[in-house]
Formats: C-alpha cells, sequence, structure tokens
C-alpha cells in the first residue's frame, strides 16, 4: 500500500515530491475521507485544514475552491482506477485476456477503494450541472470507450465495436454506481460483480 | 402536460389541493430546476423563494432544510418516472410486452425529463454518504427489482430471475446515469438507449 501511494504521487505530480506535494496528496486524501463519510456539500475548507492539522490559509494556498478541489479529486480517484487496472493488466501477458481482466478489475476497484471511487461518483454527479465537468466527463468517458475499442480488438472481439464498447461502458458504469450507493454483504457484492463481468462478455461477443 | 403535473400533485399529496399543496409543489419543481442549473451544493433558500415569488421563511415552513427538501424531491422524481412508465404501461393491454416497455419507457424518462429525473441523481449520489438516503435507496432499489421480476415472470422468463433482474437494474442504472452526466446528439442518446434496451432484452432471456 505505502508503494502504491508513493507511486501515485510521483504520477500524480510528475515531478521530484517536496513537501508542498506530500501536504497537497494528504489534504485531497483527507477531502476524499470527508466527502465519503458526509458528502461534498457538507465539505468545509476549515474541518478539512482540521484533519490535516495545518491551517485554512494553507489548505487555499494550494486549492482555491471546492470546484478546484473537486478537480484535483477527480485527478487523483482516475489516477487511482488506471494505477489498479494496470497492475492487474500487467500479471497477465496474454493481451487476449485483458478485456477480460479491465472489466473485472474496474468492479474490484469500486468495491475494495470506496473512498477513493467516491471522487469518481462527486464526478458523475458535479457533470450532471457543471458545464465544465461535463466537458471533463465527455473526454473521460470518450477515452475509456477507446480502451474497451483497443481491448476488444485485441481479444479479438470486432463486430459492431463501438456499439459494444459503449454498452459494456454502461454496465460497468451502472454496476459501479450500484456499488457505492447501496448496502450490499460480500456475497451480494461479489455476486453482482461476477454477473456483470458475464454480460460484458457476452456483450463483447454480441453481433 | 397540465393534465399529468395535475394527476402528479394529487398522487403527491393523496389528499384535496389547497393553496399549501400547490405552493410545496411549486417550491419542488423551481428546486429541481436550480438543481439542475447549479447543482444541489449551490441551492439557497433565499434564491429558491425568489424564484417561487414566495418568502424565504415559507419555503422553510414547508421544508425544514436542504435534507428534507431533497427527500420530497426524491419523492416527486420517483412519482414523476412511475407516472411515465404506468402510462406506457397502460397503452399496452398483452402483459409479455410489458418488460420490454417498462424498460424503454424508463430510458426515455431521463433523455426527455431530464429535470426530474435530476432528482433521482442527486438522490444517488446523496446515498453514497448519506446514511437516510441509502436506506431509502435501498428499499426503493428493491422495489424495483421486485418490479422487474414481475414483468420478466409475466414475459415468460423465468431462469435466473432474482440475478437477471439485479443486472438488467444495473443496466438501466448505467444508461440513465449516462445520459445525465454526459452531451450526447439526439442520435447518440437514441442510439445507446435502443443498445441498452437490447441488452437488457438479451439479459432477459440468458439462461
Amino acid at each position: 500500500m505505502k508503494n502504491l501511494q508513493f507511486d501515485l504521487k510521483k504520477a500524480f505530480f510528475n515531478k521530484r515530491l517536496g513537501i508542498a506535494e506530500h501536504r497537497q496528496f494528504l489534504i485531497l486524501e483527507m477531502a476524499l475521507e470527508l466527502i465519503q463519510k458526509k458528502g461534498f456539500e457538507q465539505l468545509q475548507f476549515g474541518e478539512l485544514a482540521k484533519k490535516c492539522k495545518i491551517s485554512r490559509s494553507l489548505v487555499h494556498h494550494y486549492f482555491k475552491d471546492k470546484l478546484e478541489l473537486a478537480n484535483s479529486l477527480l485527478d487523483l480517484s482516475t489516477l487511482h482506477l488506471q494505477n489498479y487496472v494496470q497492475t492487474s493488466l500487467a500479471k497477465e501477458k496474454d493481451s487476449r485476456l485483458h478485456f477480460q481482466i479491465y472489466c473485472k478489475a474496474t468492479l474490484d476497484w469500486a468495491a475494495e477503494h470506496p473512498i477513493e471511487a467516491t471522487g469518481l461518483l462527486l464526478f458523475i454527479y458535479l457533470s450532471s450541472h457543471n458545464l465544465e465537468m461535463r466537458r471533463r466527463n465527455d473526454q473521460l468517458s470518450a477515452l475509456g470507450r477507446q480502451k474497451i475499442k483497443l481491448l476488444l480488438t485485441q481479444a479479438g472481439f470486432t463486430a459492431r465495436i463501438d456499439s459494444n464498447a459503449h454498452i459494456i461502458q454502461t454496465v460497468l458504469t451502472g454496476c459501479y454506481l450500484i456499488l457505492l450507493s447501496e448496502n450490499h454483504s460480500i456475497k451480494e457484492s461479489l455476486q453482482l460483480r461476477s454477473d456483470c463481468l458475464k454480460t460484458c462478455l457476452a456483450v463483447a461477443v454480441s453481433k
């Protein structure tokens, strides 16, 4: 876990890590924890500063307002997910199996990392009314479909590839949302993920 | 449209409509409009009162705080969706076709009534961190699955009915979310809905 955190920090800032970077990362992690407990609506820079044991003005120094913070939270959550998926893919050399692994890892991530996943849920919600977020959502969503299309091609599925990639993304999004917004036992969560994975595979082969 | 509004109001309050009920309904409609434009986070009772041309204290008289308002918005959105779906189902006498109509109507509702649908999206988001909302979400979600199971049975699909109902609900939720949080042309929206509907039908027959 420590290593993943360190790699994430490096990838997030894309430069040598100084005290400023460690602090910003701490603020983002604490913000995600607060949001998962109370929601973005209730998040206040004062409480966030207290949780980080730094001054409120220092939080404001790094993040002008809540929307800027939300944008960085999205970066962190996206990077966390990508890191998780890439780690899963790296273990399998046969690229024909990468589509399946990608789908499974995406769903497992939401179940195993609810705090980081809450950043993506916040983003989807904000995209419903904030135009800047919506633009980013459109871009990220298009990138996601590109990735799914590539993996489908590698797996040998080429029929109806645009439509199928879009449906697969829809199934993953729906499952992800349900995992984060409803109570499930571990058994129910595993069952739902397994069923959704099977559905993605069935969609992949449909013509 | 006027009739639907009137029926909704009657169903919402479940009693004779006086000035108080008309006012509360107006407040909820205006709140949904504001939320769709700026988000729940930015919604303020002062602005809402101004939009309704009533006093701020009157808004507070009907809705103690934003969470109480959110609960009523959920009631209104749910009722609006149910009304839309029931109207579609009532046009078809053959109950074997009701499953398909239900899925189509649910997706069309999200595309055609984004303002009312935003109430459900807010609810899903709030359910990720608010325990009271999450309990309501669990209940509503279970009711939704019951309904899907009933429609599947009427359509003659009985294999793997619990799992399949859950997957179908997941596909509908995912499509709904994507329709509300991304920009689509009308053509793209129709294509996605049609593809998701086909996927629901494919899941229904899967064993």
